[in-house]
């Protein structure tokens, strides 16, 4: 349980990092969206590993298959099942990991849970169960854009102790990704590839930041209560891995102002009701009102890192784990595209939510 | 949609604030639990306006009816639907709120989403509505003592400026309620209560943050892609009304530590797999591992503020509104059983989840 | 669990037939559909015992309260929350039931799964539970009138051996209710009546079948998989007490036609695709084609009758029972608004599915 | 929507007939199950076209791969994913469905509904659908033999006018699979097996009854109100395609006896409640009570016949349609495995839901 993500615009997600594939299904497409491989495709390759000098250089193309839904170019409205093969399957490498849990890290708690586990490159608890999110998550996209005219846009605001302020209403993804480390200032981002690269040498790992932007979404998605918009897209974030933290608008710091210096007043602007200041980050009461929403994930240091640390084996015994592999010293350029696809799975149902709905 | 929460522990809340009552149905509660109404009321009373001198002094008993579910003091394994009658509905106190849309509240949304609200009050999106999901989550507490030996215990660590460190392992429910500001550390818990008392002074409000710890829960329980226990527990904390960050373990700072700085190692502790720090946050791969699971939410400042704002009405022309009632000049005292309920439905759900499957 | 039906237009039930009260909440139900109590109370009056000589004789006067998702007449697209609250309570009238399992009822069940349960004339068990569904199938088919232009309308079409025909294009609700048993034919209705005050009067009960035609359904509503809206219309009417059998379109009997036989052609009238026949009961694939939908749904004989039989106690004990009380000697009257309340939700559901993602 | 089924045991069906591939994914299945491509393989091939000399001639070998969710032979409680290539692609042999609707097939529906469909053998509207559903159900099964002792076992009942009686407590798989047509009286068999042939030689199909039995069920297993075995049983066989009508117990038989007459009377044996009748079907009030469950499923006889039919065109013309390919002459012998799967997967489902409350 737990691999399906969505009411109306609904993803199962399936697959291990080692032998077999990863992939997803996406449940409640609408019919007659455009939709070919590459569309898929060119978000794939923004999560791949090998795309830069300073993400892990396993290799694998994580060339995608559309399996069902599509017909002559055109979703069909059926469910739409995407395939990428494994390919750089190293079970050698992962002798260790079969005998050891490692240090933050999920290998114990699926012992614990399951009482089995596919040990080699993490099973399922890898990054590479991803690759299903990002495939629905382009779809979604494409979806929002053709239907809707909604954008989604993420970006690094942090690594380490670097931090980048961004204006989340005029960010362009072509400024993003003029930036392997996907910062888009540059001289930041290139202060980020030196700290991201410093980390790597030593072996260590680095944290950070990734913002959202969602753009052109009209006012009344959400709902009151449980399925507030926050709430669906702070699920939906967090349940990427490592990532420890969400806040929407004005998120911790908000906390530190008073009612008078945060409330967003209203005006009416070219005919519309727009807020003066937007520190609700697009949402009140758990629906749109029409600003730009937007979002940030705290994202851990990476797990595994290349010096000894303590932990116990399977047998229940004290013993030590040197990291090894070609790990990423740093998961935000690559976790971008990952945040973008939640945000679109979320926005994406909650959009065929309201269109079942919406007073006509 | 949007009024349910959880898989096998399933809450539905349902009530506008004036008119009518409010209350739940908690479906999947396990039979033969005992419960009582006071088992619930005890936690309704600590959301309850007018408990102390610092929150909003409404007029409102909130008793509880149990109304079907339990016979002879036990859970009969239906539904228990629970209510409480509306008694403070002065309609004319909000006489302009049918007229005006208060800045970063939800009236605005509401008319944009459904093309009616009931404006007595704010209906739904009053905070009134918690009143079910406290009740729900007083059934999960219950549950989760009785049968799992699982605690759930919140706490205020933050108001506006003022902040406060406690030990999530040890803190106690009676040091966090021997306080009205319910932060259980006396000294700061006073500096607080000033803070709150000279904002209402000044017609201004302020927001803080709350933080609550999961004890004993055993390691398993949880699951690993979209429904990992921090996704479902942001989830759950983020639909509360002006939540607007959450965090787990290390949360944000931990994006500026190492990965050496950061992973928890393992070691074997009186016969159990413990870890030697917690910045996991007592989860690892979206699964508990054993260790307490402490999350904390930040709140905005109370929206309603006494003070002339600028804003527009509801044929969509410039106005201005002055707040006006009997509001919280700072949610959080009362946030704190919000955040305790929301937790316990998810810990709750996720534990009959894991009895489902977990190897025997 | 499993007290929530409909993924859109989504209905929780909940109450015990003895102290406290039985209602249901309605969650996804469009704002600005007008709704009163009365529109519920005139559905509740066809389902309440006392309502004729043929039925129960137990006083319940099954006034609906809407507490909460209309205001101003008008639904808030908010939870509808509807109660009835439980009058005729005589346990003393049931103290055997708390010693002894009834024969083909749920007594002994209940027990084997929840190890406890309400012997108080049933508790969740009674069909006093359809008040909730009735009065959430009230809802939905004033929507369906209002917004859609679809309608429901079941009768009785079998009493025991006796058996009646009827239009499914034609038959009008007016018809159906001249007739106490709710069969629009007057003949074969006064047979019916005349058998089931024999079947009283010998201590026994009779079965019988209700059969629904829901007319004016666009084509497109439904899904070509699990959700078919047979598969689904099954569900809704076999979840109704005492239910052992459905049929949609020519049902069992058409499995002795051979297939040139059965097929529906299809010729263009007024513009429209139509069918020639229509044995498919206007459900293709799962999705209706725009005939009219009809189904029939057989129900056993009362369970409950005045005579002795044997049964086990809950000691475990060989033992007798017999039967005391004002039960329905035949359930089919009573059953026809319950039928057409579930078809309703089905519909209703669907519509909101369709109304998502339909090509626009 | 509408291609996943179940709450815990939860099945995501994809894929259409021609192109790519068919399969699905299980998510919620226990981990360490043994389980290998074998255990479903043996389904796929009762399911398989060309098995016999009765059924459609079509050459598909149906070799089912595993790609998730398996490791070392053992499930991993993650997501089972299995997939089936589609071969039999012969694109020009459905040139005419481009442009035509077949009477009583879904091509008009589809069309309605999604304004697109994929014209190849029928898309996802064939039974080649059925594939994921049967690898799905084969899971199911082994999970309810080895960890709860039961058994699904189905036959063919009724072909035509042709009917068999059949002791659904002692009817064993060897006996039904000793007939191609699986019915396991092998001079009924022969008998069906000559209509059959019959009916194809006068290019017409025949309908017939499937019924299945559930052996080895405890007490407890179902749901009260809407998750009532026998509704989601109803539900998962009327999600076949075909199926036109659903019994349980007695049926529409039932309806023509007495209370008296068709109630099971309760008796202890070997220290087990037992009823002395099986009227129920092993279900009451919803929830299993230890008997053996058994059902009833009626399929329409196949769509697709050798003659000419009215029907329209894409154009909505009137013109005239004549069947031709490879079709079944009567689906039910392959439909045995499909009525098993669905069944199996409703008991798995509601066995998990059982372990998750059951009193301990």
């Amino acid at each position: 349980m737990g691999n399906s993500f969505g009411q109306l615009f609904r993803t199962t997600s399936w697959g291990e990092s080692h032998g077999g594939a990863v992939g997803c299904v996406v449940d409640g497409c609408p019919s007659l969206l455009e939709l070919c491989e590459q569309d898929i495709q060119k978000d794939l390759d923004r999560r791949r590993p090998g795309q830069s000098s300073i993400v892990s250089q396993r290799k694998e193309s994580d060339k995608v298959q559309i399996l069902s839904g599509v017909f002559e170019g055109k979703t069909l409205g059926t469910p739409i099942c995407m395939l990428v093969w494994n390919e750089d399957a190293r079970p050698d490498a992962y002798e260790e990991m079969k005998e050891k849990f490692r240090p933050s890290h999920a290998d114990y708690t699926y012992q614990a849970k399951f009482g089995h586990r596919d040990w080699q490159g993490g099973g399922r608890t890898s990054a590479r169960e991803t690759v299903g999110r990002v495939a629905a998550g382009a779809v979604a996209k494409k979806l929002l854009r053709d239907r809707a005219g909604i954008e989604v846009v993420g970006w690094v605001s942090g690594v380490g102790e670097i931090h980048c302020d961004v204006d989340v209403d005029s960010v362009t993804q072509e400024q993003v990704e003029a930036s392997v480390v996907r910062c888009p200032n540059p001289a930041i981002s290139a202060q980020m590839i030196e700290a991201i690269e410093a980390a790597r040498k030593a072996g260590d790992s680095l944290g950070g930041v990734v913002r959202c932007a969602i753009r052109g979404c009209p006012p009344g998605l959400g709902a009151p209560v449980f399925d507030r918009l926050e709430a669906d897209l702070a699920k939906g974030v967090m349940s990427l891995p490592a990532s420890k933290g969400f806040e929407i608008g004005s998120g911790y710091a908000g906390t530190k102002m008073t009612g008078m210096e945060h409330n967003d007043e209203f005006r009416m602007r070219e005919g519309k009701v727009r807020t003066k200041t937007n520190r609700s980050g697009g949402v009140q009461g758990g629906i749109s009102n029409g600003e730009t929403i937007y979002i940030s994930v705290a994202f851990k240091p990476t797990a595994t890192v290349m010096r000894e640390q303590e932990t116990v084996n399977v047998r229940y015994e004290d013993t030590t784990i040197t990291g090894r592999g070609r790990h990423d010293p740093c998961v935000l350029p690559r976790a971008v595209p990952m945040v973008e696809a939640m945000c679109a799975l979320v926005i994406a149902d909650h959009w065929l939510r309201y269109e079942a709905i919406r007073p006509r």
